[in-house]
């Protein structure tokens, strides 16, 4: 099953998202990115493969996209809080945006 | 051009959208509807949809989704607030969800 980062594990595995613009985010146990493409159609064609990642491994995203830009917000809801799943899918997101 | 509705085509063009459980957005000229979908893919694949036509009329939401909530936002920045083109596109949105 899930489980909500420990203390021990959870440097290691954010430090290198919260330099790639990762944020841990105010009063929720969550990490925030704002994404900008060239356009809507950039934005929305990385929205898309992110979402089939996203099924694929049944954890969504909560995310805003207003032309091209997309704030993308990822928290475990079953755990209360940050998971692996979250760091796998921020690097997928991010690998998919490079 | 493209111009803000005026007081007299405005309740005749909203009032079926109301109907249909948009609603005007407080602070702002611009229309709010949250759609429930059976899941992450059909919301998804609602936005896919919602895109294409988004994009082909040059005219694009602001969108918010988790899992299969899809909160969106009309509004033409470049009138500062409601035109047709965000009646369009909320009709277009309905019946895509139809």
């Amino acid at each position: 099953m899930m489980e909500k980062l420990s203390d021990e594990t959870r440097a290691t595995l954010l430090d290198p998202l919260l330099a790639t613009g990762w944020a841990v985010t105010d009063g929720r146990d969550a990490i925030h990115k704002t994404f900008e493409f060239a356009d809507f159609v950039e934005a929305f064609a990385w929205m898309t493969r992110a979402a089939i990642w996203a099924e694929k491994w049944d954890h969504h995203p909560e995310w805003f996209n207003v032309y091209k830009r997309v704030e993308v917000t990822l928290t475990t809801h079953d755990v209360g809080g940050l998971s692996t799943l979250d760091v796998k899918l921020a690097r997928k997101m991010d690998s998919l945006a490079g």
